[in-house]
């Protein structure tokens, strides 16, 4: 049977295995489960880090999987895995289905890993029902999608799009986390050196050159309130928001917290803070988001005024133009609070930024966009509502994702399905087997949709 | 010559060799040194964690140097070094000299380190001179005063007091600081261990029963503004500040930075910034200091909103119920910012306190304050001033000290000289070789006094 040889009937009539879907997640999630939540055998978080131990046992049990269902392996100089199940005409690139199996430090079970694992059922039953398709079918894990250990998220991608230089991945290092800190903290691995440890610094390069693709489909748990709170079962993604991470330093005076009077210090901890306040108040202002996930505060000691205090900034809003709107206006109020804290010794605190990662607004391209629309239709069409058609939305992302570079090179966009309370990131983090099987019913179809399209 | 031989003049006239002193603590100071500030060769700062390496250098260079001037040693199970020159009456404990030759990560080169310097260079100074005391004088280094590597200050001074159990100290793990980082972050040795490992765990017990003591005088530097911004030259330390140590922990929820809207959030560490902001402005309004020296989000992720962040506070001011009031309004409030923030999911913050420390105002001894009164007065006789009485100041005491705890259990009190900038936990701390002589040849004679009023 081949894709272009099917019906339209035949086509929505596509459905994953629930079960074997549901079976394949968990068992992966078995490297690197993390915090426990509940009693069930599966109410646990994640805790796997890119390139850790764990990551590199779930990277051979997908690439043995991939190898049962006769996919072509490949492994590039970042680590990124490609399975591809050839199709019938080998002079084309293949259709992508692409996510990653790193973590959050504290992460859960459906971030990024759904998205692979809908790949390896789709692939799975592709080929029980024998069906073939005109282009090659691939599974793509990206690698450190995350960002949590080496912090530039979603780096592999960006430069298998040649938007991030090798170099700068290469000699990235580690960052403290609840996960990461041994090494972390005494002498951090860079993320070449963690590739090669285990095992995964492969020789092919990593470029949308050397690995082409004729599309990139991802399913993602939303990790927001929308579907979930709507009672909507499918978000068709059309675009993902702009977002910016800085690294900053504010610089004061360590001092003694006994004989310090107020007026006498530049406490760079109490700078911070009027900052972070700042931040949530500039950001809402203009409907866009601030937050802090990483701060250090140094020498570290309880009657010591930190003298030096880093911390990272993440800026997101629907349009790029706002980021850069409320960028350009914490960076005159930081200047600000800083000048006050120390003005009084004539030594003010100072603050530095660092641009660590700018990530444009992106539309998702309107072919792959269609697919996964008319396949989101097709898969809850048969639910017990009048308008089946008002489970399925159109959203906007407000997480990067991998889809973001693969965008910029190929055909790409993302299915969402509903997580409970919009959580993510979290070890409680959970999608419903059946919300699961959706999502990855509709990448089934929608890869099937892009092939017949590719060659019609 | 005997003590109780000299006539008041003669030691009115008693002083200690600047130079000497000045160049005993610029070699102790070869370990441990810190970061470098100018250009001289003692222009660095101290980076001596108590029971590290360079602890060790240090203590074994003060036993030889107490040993070459004929005292006696002692160390006890949490390594206070105890140095006596015995007098001429073996039946009476001993007038002592202390403080602390540990450092802040980030310190300076004279706090506690001019306090046990000035007590090597008084018996030097008697030494030579031939002078004889009734009852014995000692020199005594108190383990880990800072409090930095393991988090209690002046712990062993508490213990010898009997007012801080030993096992608590013996089981107390070090904490992260830039010095402390490699250790700490991997597997803290407790202070036990540490003491062990640096060969500093002795067999006497910690206690003032089996070490006492007639009397504990402490030289310090003021670590604040008050002498330097006068042109004053010496502190009359007649009181102690209080104060209270506690660690905090705020409880929210991990979260994606991206997808998770600000009414969605319970994120500790937007509620600890509003905390830390909220503290200066209680403890300002009723004339106290409150200060975080260390904070901790979790998980420590750039695109995860930090579900938990530790933290220290450390509150103060001049009475006791001052002190408890600041702490009572801020667990009033803490509350409620906890509260507001997760709000709106039904899931707020919520914040705990466990107090770590507690160090009520001191009053020092009616008759040490004397003896260093009258020093005072009659080491500042010869500067070139009308009023030379004018150059002496009774003062309180901002920081705590070992003298805190000699305190409750023998006559105590404290002499402070001005420090550049009243700056302290700095590298560039700093206290001039004259400021340095006078506060020792004021010890000197405060000694000298209390062993003739002891013996008159």
């Amino acid at each position: 049977m081949l894709t272009t040889e099917l019906s339209e009937a035949e086509v929505s009539a596509l459905r994953v295995n629930k079960e074997r879907l549901a079976k394949d997640l968990h068992h992966s999630c078995q490297w690197g489960y993390g915090i426990r939540w509940g009693d069930g055998s599966t109410d646990t978080g994640m805790q796997r880090l890119a390139l850790s131990e764990e990551d590199k046992s779930v990277r051979n049990w997908f690439i043995q999987t991939m190898k049962d269902l006769k996919c072509q392996i490949t492994v590039d100089e970042m680590g990124n895995i490609f399975a591809v199940r050839p199709g019938k005409r080998t002079d084309v690139p293949a259709t992508f289905i692409g996510s990653h199996l790193d973590t959050q430090p504290t992460g859960g079970r459906y971030d990024g890993i759904l998205g692979v694992l809908s790949g390896v059922e789709a692939l799975k039953r592709m080929d029980e029902m024998g069906l073939e398709t005109e282009g090659g079918v691939g599974v793509v894990n990206w690698t450190n999608e995350e960002g949590a250990r080496f912090p530039v998220s979603m780096i592999s991608s960006g430069i298998w799009a040649e938007c991030i230089p090798l170099s700068k991945a290469h000699g990235l290092k580690e960052v403290p986390t609840v996960a990461s800190l041994p090494t972390a903290a005494s002498a951090p691995e860079t993320m070449k050196s963690a590739l090669q440890k285990i095992d995964y610094l492969g020789s092919v390069p990593c470029s949308y050159k050397s690995t082409p693709m004729a599309a990139h489909f991802e399913l993602h748990i939303e990790q927001g309130p929308h579907l979930v709170s709507a009672g909507q079962r499918v978000g068709v993604v059309t675009a993902v928001q702009a977002y910016r991470w800085y690294r900053l330093n504010v610089i004061g005076r360590d001092t003694h917290t006994g004989t310090t009077a107020f007026e006498h210090r530049a406490d760079a901890l109490y700078a911070f803070s009027r900052m972070m306040v700042r931040a949530r108040e500039v950001a809402k202002s203009r409907g866009c988001l601030a937050s802090v996930g990483i701060v250090e505060a140094k020498p570290g000691s309880v009657n010591t005024v930190p003298g030096t205090v880093s911390f990272s900034l993440d800026i997101r809003g629907p349009e790029t133009e706002l980021v850069a709107e409320v960028e350009k206006e914490l960076r005159k109020d930081f200047d600000g609070i800083a000048a006050e804290e120390g003005a009084g010794i004539g030594k003010p605190c100072r603050v530095e930024w660092t641009l660590d990662f700018d990530s444009p607004a992106v539309k998702f391209h309107e072919d792959c966009i269609g697919c996964v629309q008319d396949s989101a239709y097709a898969v809850v069409a048969d639910a017990p509502v009048a308008d089946t058609k008002s489970l399925v939305r159109p959203i906007m992302s407000g997480a990067g994702h991998d889809s973001v570079f693969t965008s910029k090179r190929v055909p790409t966009s993302m299915i969402f399905v509903p997580c409970r309370d919009g959580l993510s990131h979290h070890p409680e983090e959970f999608c419903s087997a059946d919300d699961c099987a959706t999502g990855a019913s509709v990448i089934l179809q929608a890869v099937v949709r892009y092939d017949r399209k590719r060659f019609a």
